[in-house]
């Protein structure tokens, strides 16, 4: 199901290094429908590893699973004013239910006696059908907080798609939670917010700038938006997580509101938070190299290729069975709480060099070689992905040494991405400077500048540059990052510098 | 979230009794959308816990999980002819992707210039999706075998609906397998039959009837159909899983072809098989009372409540830290392989009574009491849901004993129904009798009796008494049901007997 024919280097164009990179390694593909990719099973797998890490995390901090109807009645997207605004038109619309034999000629056609009274639309979001079910489940403040999240898919009808990055079918999950104050609700998305930038630091060994959207960047139907930002190796910025904190707009588009223990009736107050399959994107953008995938050991499909050679029967029968013993020993002692997610590559009509080549764009995080002459003396070959290291290890000192390694690259892969982070983060104090920056195509990396807070500065800045406002950080990098200045186009007064990019 | 007034008996009426339970018990609810269930809290981790078990089945025998879009292109649908004949008719047709601001009023109205050139429909199954890929991805053997899986949801227009059971969306997993031959296909679709069938009994408890479909009740496109059946209180049959042989009918559809080692180009051999959240609802139907929910423990929501009582604040303070306690250790000690579900009810404003009702009506598998006497004297009264029964535990024995309990819990549910199948499997061999055990509504168990194999007497059998093949018996339940007999209707050469009954 993958080709090994190698995929361009990132100098030579970055876009088509990662296409490529993505189908080859079985990581996505494109689908015959406009816009939407199929997940194949590598990249799959780093979504649902994904998905176990933040699920557990949900549940930790109180947070249950639920599913809402895919499909939403046209009329509830336009309730909450901002919302239908900002948001919710180009979406995939259902306008029948039936489909009936072609009376003029093969195949189906649509039952024009079918059609719906009220259109529906593909959940762009699900805020206001969950919103819907709020007012018939929340009642008093004894029904508070409502802390729900739901693993799905959703749909945005995108024009320009790219696989993971932005697809018209996406999946995410979305937390919905209801509060009885703003005080509340400010907690929840905090903890979200907080959740997300451990999610990618620890995780995904992606380090994250976090902080608080802008005005024309907060979600519309937002009382103010938090997000994590990352940085991909060609320089340009991901939108990774999003909480939101959205006070009582839905609450009041669709009359939700409980009783105080005093009595009195109080609008109930609501976050909404989402992380996507675009998170598998960034994870791949920003790791991995001209030899393929490489992927940190908490998300990697496979932590260990074990590749068993041998030039006839008689060879192989050995190596072969003393791959599947040390493969059978790495799932039983496990690592970070988790069987050794371990390959016992047994392809007989493929070269060792293909077979090393394919484990490399594959992304597995160490590769173990098992040849005759090692097994007699007793010890294997053990590469690291990363870093390119081989080294011989004796083969009763290989599971603790596979431990070592995962641990080690893990915490590499973030630093490396780190370092390179805060290489490609600038400040910049002139207009002159701040527009040859961003010059050309690609990204440029984080630029910190002084804003005057106004959204048509924002407005004229990004025509002008393409960059955009990020976020404003919640802590600073820097202490300076804080004190006021003046804004890098107009000159204005500026309370702080705020993070510009150019954003996929 | 949900009321404690009760629910209806169920002698008074199955279907009042399972939907009220469905909704009180926090499982699921209604929504705006037509025929579309929201899946509440309590019913979704249910589905979360079958996932878990069947997923680790799944890659225990090699399958990988993947996604594919959720919209089709219509002509997709038609491309083989029986599927499009018996199934793909009755689905949402997606015709627009944009909406625009109301000319004429408030609101929002579809966009008449966003017109899509070909009709998408959302999947009510993905065969045609999955194979238009398999044609790009297979073409050697050594491509094969191809063994995916994706959990998702889908849509089928249903007019009758009920909770769980059949709704217009579900959740499910449909497994899609590509071959090189028709024996690698067929043991790959007994597998998964396997695998079916140990999951309703080993996990849910529920014993199932396991068999190959008649013709008509075959998949539309499929060679032949594997199915388990179930049995529910009121001796309808719920059909539980379907595990689909469908030749090489989908690959000439698709014209997906690969090249053998003798370089021949040979038709792929296929399988598709599905199990969705319709089990959740078996799973209530097979085992709930007139309580609530009854959940064998290794899919129960919650395993334990603790509930420590105590009249005022200080009395409160000690069973409330005794109960957190126990708590902890029976995460820690863990059963069946996971932490112990255990929830500490803490609500100051319930009564106790309120509060083990609601635990009764909630399906948590077993209830410790804590009052301070209890703590005194060292001990806490432990109270199992299926039986009733009520134990006085040392505080230092309750771990071992709550393991013990959910044991015996799992094991009692399944003989209980296994019991309840046995006493309705009826075997009947005239047609005056048959006729008569049909008669009126519910349902009556299962029924053995012979037919002589044609389409026309199993119509004619379905239009006069409701009763359908449900399946053939791979392994009949008594030898006699294997040897030859008479037509229950026509008095024609039957093999075997075959089982029926009336359905969902």
């Amino acid at each position: 199901m993958s080709s090994n024919l190698g995929i361009p280097k990132r100098s030579e164009g970055f876009s088509d290094w990662y296409n490529e990179l993505v189908q080859k390694a079985d990581l996505a593909d494109y689908s015959p429908v406009r816009g939407c990719m199929v997940i194949k099973p590598n990249g799959y797998r780093i979504w649902e590893l994904m998905q176990g890490a933040l699920d557990g995390m949900f549940k930790d901090t109180g947070h249950e699973n639920a599913y809402f109807p895919l499909l939403i009645p046209k009329s509830f997207l336009s309730k909450e004013a901002e919302h239908v605004e900002g948001f919710a038109k180009e979406c995939a619309v259902v306008t029948h239910h039936r489909l009936m034999a072609n009376p003029e000629g093969p195949g189906v056609v649509v039952d024009p006696d079918a059609k719906l009274e009220e259109e529906l639309v593909i959940r762009p979001t699900s805020e206001t059908i969950i919103w819907n079910m709020y007012k018939k489940w929340i009642q008093s403040y004894r029904d508070l907080p409502v802390l729900l999240n739901q693993w799905c898919n959703v749909m945005r009808w995108e024009l320009r798609t790219r696989l993971f990055l932005r697809t018209a079918e996406f999946l995410w999950q979305e937390g919905h939670t209801a509060h009885a104050t703003f005080e509340d609700a400010e907690r929840e998305a905090l903890t979200i917010l907080e959740i997300y930038r451990r999610f990618a630091e620890e995780w995904m060994a992606v380090p994250v700038l976090s902080g608080v959207k802008s005005n024309t960047e907060k979600f519309a139907g937002a009382h103010h938006t938090y997000c994590i930002e990352a940085l991909s190796q060609e320089g340009k910025c991901i939108q990774a997580g999003t909480s939101h904190h959205l006070g009582d707009n839905f609450a009041r588009a669709f009359d939700v509101t409980y009783q105080s223990p005093e009595g009195k009736l109080e609008y109930v107050h609501a976050t909404s938070w989402g992380l996507s399959t675009r998170m598998v994107g960034t994870l791949i953008m920003v790791h991995s190299d001209d030899k393929g995938l490489v992927a940190p050991p908490r998300l990697a499909p496979v932590q260990v290729a074990i590749v068993p050679l041998g030039k006839d029967e008689a060879a192989r029968e050995a190596t072969y069975s003393a791959a599947d013993r040390l493969a059978e020993d790495l799932k039983k002692s496990g690592w970070d709480g988790l069987a050794v997610r371990v390959k016992v590559d047994k392809r007989e009509r493929e070269s060792p060099g293909f077979k090393f080549n394919d484990w490399e764009l594959k992304g597995a995080c160490l590769r173990i070689e098992l040849g005759p002459r090692d097994l007699e003396g007793g010890t294997v070959v053990l590469a690291r992905r990363d870093t390119g290291e081989k080294a011989t290890v004796p083969l009763d000192q290989v599971v603790s040494a596979v431990g070592e390694r995962l641990a080690d690259m893990q915490r590499a892969l973030f630093e490396n991405a780190k370092r390179f982070r805060d290489e490609n983060t600038f400040r910049i104090d002139t207009w002159e400077d701040f527009e040859k920056h961003f010059e050309g195509e690609g990204g440029a990396g984080f630029v910190l500048a002084h804003w005057d807070g106004t959204d048509e500065t924002e407005l004229a800045i990004s025509e002008r540059t393409k960059a955009t406002i990020r976020c404003i950080l919640r802590e600073p990098l820097h202490p300076d990052d804080a004190k006021p200045g003046k804004c890098v186009l107009t000159g204005g007064p500026s309370p702080q510098r705020v993070v510009f990019a150019k954003a996929y």
